[in-house]
């Protein structure tokens, strides 16, 4: 291909979604990479430092940001804190760059609902319209034309692949339901110096933390009450595994009218057909965080409490791959045209 | 009590729930551990190959279970698979010693359920309604006063201990019980040797089981039950996490009447004021495993989720200890007139 | 290639090993892999059962051992228990298919050894002389001739690498070599359904084990004093680390005339230039098991003690590939004239 | 016991090592804990702030250091950064108290070694010479006299238990000694808020660290020579495991006449047969960090590779217990007449 190869650049390309993106794309057969970028107030970085496992893989080093650099890249990649985003994007795609948010900053259809849960003014909203909500599996046509791509939390991609075919049909009471998920570590990214991240801290723990107020609640109740037509709240606990990857999320609601376990399979079968990165597991089988580790797969299972009459939907994903950067390639080869599974077909690393 | 001290046996000490009663019973300084046994079919074991960790602190070997070995003991410890403790208890209580049973043989009021959820014929059906349900914070009268005590399970002692303050004044919907508890793989005992238990195949994952039929469900249920005054049906998810001990159980429930954080906080601090081993957390802090590894201390925290007036209720015990042997030597403690902290009183191992 | 891409059999598919070739080989654009196989005695299984991880990647089964399933392919992996691929090998070797044996029945010259210290008779010696060993960076040539490769053992190859640069030169007293490494747990496989390899009893837990006596010392031995032009012992101290890959080796040697680290080091550096995988870290940098999980590189480190003169070497592998299941593959690429990176360029997986 | 308890000091009250004093000192039925104490440039925090596990077990505060707060105090242990304890013990000396301290500021018989190794000037010389190397088995009679007690570092009493029955006897060629040890993460403290030390960047990891240059190379040389009888220099390295407590340590060494394993283990056998924390295992037998993870005891073990006459010493402690607080209250028990055991004697925890 040669030539035609896509040039992309990666802000913030040392942190920990920085890394697999670089891990990523370094894989890529359409793809160059043209820059990896810091903040503009960090200092240059070899690549080896930052990511070790990347050594001897690029002659690149990460770089503090400039635009300079960006002079004929195609694609950005923002891995960057929640509030810089809405910064260095409007630039980005006057200069005809295509930008994948992996940060809040562009998730929102509603500036005030982003205001409030992040505490920051949001200085891009007008591009709030435009962005597109980068689930593929839901808005799969609107990414194929979009310029800005909002990738989404963790957290919300796996409830949203949990719950989507009960949300859409509207089989479940819509004030019943409880997302309790489970996340590796590496979710706090590399940045967090503080005491509770020390390995001597989590190892042989197991914490719940921003509890009845997480800010990823609001963006799953956007992407809900999309999928119902009507405004959603739920209830939503984090809590902290001692892993590195991965998001194993439980979801329970109750049921509108009585339905079997094989029903309701029938329908996530039906739904998920068509989707490379959704795998439904067979009847009665159970979703394991070490069966996506390393790879873009989400593993969704669903079961019937035939006793309570409540749905129990589970998935798994990698939290840094289908929760962050694998899902960004994923939307980044659709909006270039590109089949969806180029440069993240492989399974994941077991055991 | 002096010389006068109270001679126990262990039945079952080579697994892990055994070894921890020999840590614990150790060092008691009421008690003398008269006998360590394993089943009659088991060959003898030194203690220091079955618990290297204990090596050097007691002279006792494992051996096969034989009457003639229990004569002059006071209480036993039945540290056994289910099916068995209904063999051994009514020859034990004859002979007069007490028995606290550690598996779920004697835990249900109802035979029926036993045979339901377990599989197997109840030979012992007569001792039901007379053994007591061990958990002190519920009916440390009953306890006190017994020959046979049904130590409780470790997922419904972390469940009632997170949701009774909540149970007893009936504030909570009763259809809309979410039981959602992770724990350590030590819950799995020893014995458990299979591919799914390999440290290759749990390090690093996380996985559900279980779902919508696990065996604590009913036992659950009968406390609820017990505790509202009619029949309570819930929903209970068990999860395994890559640490040896420890469970985290996060409950939700639909509240009938609005409250805040601050009102169920204060309810739960009075009914906890005075129990030993529940450690009720300041309003707004949220429980860690790591700081009840080790020891008999349950860390509640409670919270209101105003936007849907859920309540969400948290608890953490260790598993082998709150969970299994250190609640079982509390009942002992009440059982024989002493201060149930005694041998108890100390705190976990951390970090 | 085309349309003649290499047909390939794994055999022992089941197993860590076997999984791991299977994820390489899905993924490398020179193969098509033409069946997957469990030993004879043992019952076909889903690959989705064996892998969960692999899921949807391939439509094949693993399936029992049958000659018939191996017309028309081109090479053999062997993943399986050391004693079963000499009965295999003869009979594909005649039917002209290449074979890379990752058992250690051909890694020896000397039947005498494996004799010795595996308690098996050899049943096809006349194969010893014939077969390479299958390290990349020391017998290049041979193996792009070999029509049978044995891939070393995990812990040899770590070994190696870290001191070839020393040996070949004799820069070090040959009585004084002690290699203390030290494993993850997935080097014991899957098999091993023993006490001792549970979650609860690795986690948190550093063990030694095979001390003065563990089969990879002769292997070692053979390499070394091929490399030395005459016999050495050594002294070789595997451990187990509560990790699942990984193998960090730490080699400790006394050397004959005075260095300083950076003499040292720039003879590793000039003996590892070319070498794809084997990556010299800068002067005093320190190797981290970390940064080569899931990946096929070596890196390696050297310092000097200048107060006891004594040289200590440093290596980092994933056990399952560049200790097993990946250095095949780069030996497969060498053997039919590929580029010896082609499906193995890539970087692990961290953090 | 009542009035005659003795009153006790902990400065330093909020790390790791505190946290293992206050936790064992509480169930101390001979002592008091009068304070808590930080440094005097640290805020007052409340203990179940510090230690969650110790929650509801003291009613005490870990306030700022201040003299007043030390009237009537038996003694002081010092759990405090190199280079303060210098500062603080003459005072308490002075008033008093016995001192036991945990830096290394005591450590040394020669203060050059100190100022070169830790880069500090030491201002307490004149103290060097009373105080004692708090290790009991090597130095029982001067700790049971002294006024200040250097608890040694954690990585020296390891190797000094594993090797000293050999180097008193000379037996080993003192050139040839290597000591490679793997220690738990707990090691670096709970200060250490780097990158390095997150979970993310060491579970799953493990790394060597300060090769040929560890401030515990002159330790346990000093200690070395001193049962030699003449200089000693020593090749140690120091490894981090992905695990939170113990050490585990292999060391190396040439025999001078050839030697059987059963006739090192006798040496040990006879050496370590009166010490209470000291288990020798079986002949044979390997020892493991879980057997003594929560407790005092150090399990050691010897092997003698008959093909290199090398001798392969393991020993295993729980850093923060043996290596740190719980060989201080051993120390402490010695300075005021108690038995060395009491509140010591329990088995650690485990699985």
């Amino acid at each position: 291909m040669g030539q035609q190869e896509i040039k992309v650049a990666i802000v913030g390309a040392t942190g920990y979604t920085g890394g697999e993106l670089v891990r990523l794309l370094l894989q890529h057969p359409k793809v160059q990479i043209a820059a990896l970028l810091r903040l503009s107030s960090e200092e240059a970085m070899p690549l080896s430092k930052a990511h070790p496992h990347l050594r001897g893989l690029t002659e690149l080093d990460c770089v503090p940001y400039d635009e300079a650099l960006l002079e004929g890249v195609d694609a950005a990649f923002l891995a960057v804190p929640n509030g810089v985003a809405m910064d260095l994007a409007p630039k980005l795609l006057e200069k005809g760059i295509k930008v994948i948010d992996l940060s809040a900053d562009f998730r929102f259809r509603n500036a005030e609902t982003y205001e409030k849960w992040y505490r920051k003014t949001h200085t891009a909203q007008n591009l709030l319209s435009e962005s597109v909500y980068g689930v593929p599996e839901l808005h799969r046509e609107k990414i194929r034309k979009a310029r800005l791509v909002a990738n989404p939390g963790c957290y919300p991609i796996s409830a949203l692949l949990a719950l989507s075919p009960l949300l859409r049909r509207r089989l479940i009471q819509l004030d019943s339901i409880v997302i309790d998920s489970k996340s590796g570590v590496s979710g706090a990214g590399r940045s967090q110096l503080e005491v509770g991240y020390l390995f001597t801290e989590l190892d042989e723990d197991f914490r719940a933390y921003g509890v009845a107020g997480h800010r990823h609640t609001p963006e799953m109740e956007q992407e809900f009450s999309a999928l119902v037509g009507e405004p959603i709240r739920i209830t939503f606990t984090p809590h902290l595994v001692p892993m590195v990857r991965g998001i194993f999320t439980t979801a329970y609601a109750k049921l509108i009218e009585p339905m079997s376990t094989s029903d309701v399979h029938a329908l996530y079968a039906e739904d998920y057909a068509d989707e490379p990165f959704v795998r439904v597991l067979d009847a009665g089988e159970l979703p394991r965080v070490k069966a996506v580790v390393g790879s873009n797969f989400c593993d969704v299972s669903v079961f019937i409490d035939e006793r309570t009459q409540k749905v129990i939907a589970l998935s798994v994903i990698d939290n840094l791959v289908k929760g962050a950067s694998g899902n960004a390639v994923q939307c980044f080869n659709l909006m270039f045209g590109l089949d969806e599974r180029i440069g993240l077909w492989q399974g994941g690393l077991a055991p």
